[in-house]
């Protein structure tokens, strides 16, 4: 009654959080391998008390695989290609296949028909479009949506592994009084922000923003959104956060906009200024909604909204969302995490 | 040929950077008194190699002050009412007077010649505020702006002393395995970021919000400007950072700002994507500039601008443009620091 799953780049940070999201959701998995690059090929992972040897991606076959999640970046793309042509369903979290016409790019709760239509890869958006189309597509539904004024509070997870040791060691230097060390940002995250996330595209907007304008149309299937995004990294281990303006085609109250997020699959509404109840990217980390506070009228637009979210980028923004499509596609019951 | 200068308020974070921009700036100071609460009254603090006995506010004597500093907080509001009676011009760094028409508010690369129409009290604006209008004046003299949405990244150092010395023990608790404890922000501000700065006020939004809409109108001269600000601290110690959309109205390329904001005084464009040159609160610190850089076209709007700017808060947001104000009022020539 199960399947047989693959993970390919089981040893990130994204891969790690794959094997935490199947296991919180008893997702049906009746084989299990795991995939790296060579240099990591014959090493051992353990998951729920059995342990897996690493298999070199570069020559895994991929026949009898059911599913394959992907996290091995864009370079591994052939690599998906080729599982899907050996017959199993890839979900891919790289940026490689985003903006293919032949791939859908999915958020089950906003586009689970694409899933279904696919033609053996599904693309898994960018961690913050995905929190950021959670929230915008309940609204949408309910009253168009003209544009979008977004910045990021990205957390430092979201380079990898490598990133947040870089952000421990820093911390660990500055107290000691020595030079904080940075090689994955271009300059210290450690009580700094920067603004500047991935690197730069055409227009000097970065790739991350740009993933932000284009996927977010693809994704809520609403071409001439228009959306400004501004990216920046912050000092926070885990979970992204975001402040957004968002003009609609009519004039909405906060209370409409609680109301239809309340309603909405895989959001929290946190907003009760009395009690100083809003959501932080320490509320988010581990949990699988994208919390949502802070609603209220722009003062300066009649049409437009304010609103602050936040969610845990490693789980919703990448291994939750990909599992959930696995199982959208599978029609495996969703059975959140005990 | 100088002046007989007071400091209300010289133990606070605000009070210490005023005796640094002072000395810095070589401000024409004749004689220095310096004021505090009765707590600290009677206690000495140093300036350019001098003692100085601390005096109680509540019973100093203006009389024979030419200009008085004023960074004790609302609540002592009659106290700077009293000095300007006795004869002082007093600069407040408060919110007591910023929206009282008979109170000019000024920056005084925006709006030099309300300072010169004061009546004995000056406003010095919100921190969040300053920082922005001195951004946006150069730009609307050239086309008119219509609408700006701005995210703050504020530093912790702009909620007092104590809120520093909150964060540093976070640091040190987090390594030691300690619950994080905290009393001037209502969550941890240690690898989180918190969407809310100040207290709520009407609708919904903060006082801090409130001040970067009601304050930037009134500064600019531009009653109807559409202005929405999302207000969050950032585990950063000192400089505030800004995400900002300008909407103009008319479409103006981002060589056309670059070119405005380098002809603009106090503000330095730090912005070229081919060498990753972009400015991070770490850069604005000590500083007396507002950098900006990430100057681009927003891809969802013809007539809009994204641009990120960061500045040191308790300098050119607080203790320096209220000296700045003095040098334009009393025609002290400005002497940027050695």
């Amino acid at each position: 009654m199960g399947f047989s799953v693959a993970i390919a780049g089981a040893t990130g940070a994204v891969g790690q959080e794959f094997l935490r999201v199947l296991e919180q959701r008893a997702f049906p998995v009746d084989s299990l391998r795991l995939m790296a690059s060579a240099r990591s090929a014959g090493k051992t992972l353990s998951w729920c008390g059995r342990d897996y040897k690493l298999e070199d991606l570069a020559t895994a076959d991929f026949t009898g695989v059911d599913v394959a999640f992907f996290s091995a970046g864009s370079g591994q793309a052939a690599q998906a290609r080729r599982a899907a042509a050996e017959g199993a369903l890839v979900v891919d979290n790289s940026s490689a296949f985003r903006m293919d016409p032949d791939v859908p790019l999915v958020v089950p709760e906003v586009n689970p028909e694409a899933a279904r239509a696919h033609r053996g890869i599904i693309a898994n958006p960018n961690c913050s479009t995905i929190l950021l189309v959670v929230v915008l597509a309940p609204l949408a539904r309910q009253v168009g949506i003209r544009r979008i004024v977004a910045s990021t509070y990205q957390a430092v997870s979201g380079s990898g592994a490598i990133a947040l040791a870089e952000f421990e060691a820093q911390i660990v230097a500055e107290r000691e009084g020595r030079p904080l060390e940075h090689s994955v940002y271009p300059v210290p995250i450690h009580a700094n922000v920067i603004p500047f996330v991935s690197g730069f595209g055409e227009g000097g907007i970065t790739t991350e923003e740009w993933k932000m304008v284009r996927e977010t149309r693809r994704i809520l299937d609403m071409p001439n959104l228009a959306v400004s995004a501004t990216c920046v990294r912050v000092p926070v281990r885990r979970a992204h956060s975001e402040a957004v303006n968002i003009e609609f085609e009519r004039a909405v109250t906060p209370d409409e906009v609680r109301t239809w997020l309340r309603a909405a699959d895989g959001v929290q509404v946190l907003d009760e200024p009395a009690t100083l109840t809003f959501p932080t990217p320490r509320d988010a980390q581990d949990g699988d909604d994208v919390l949502v506070g802070r609603i209220r009228a722009d003062p300066g637009h009649p049409q437009a909204i304010d609103l602050w979210l936040t969610g845990d980028q490693l789980r919703k923004g990448a291994a939750l969302n990909a599992v959930q499509i696995a199982e959208c596609v599978l029609e495996v019951p969703a059975r959140t995490r005990a």
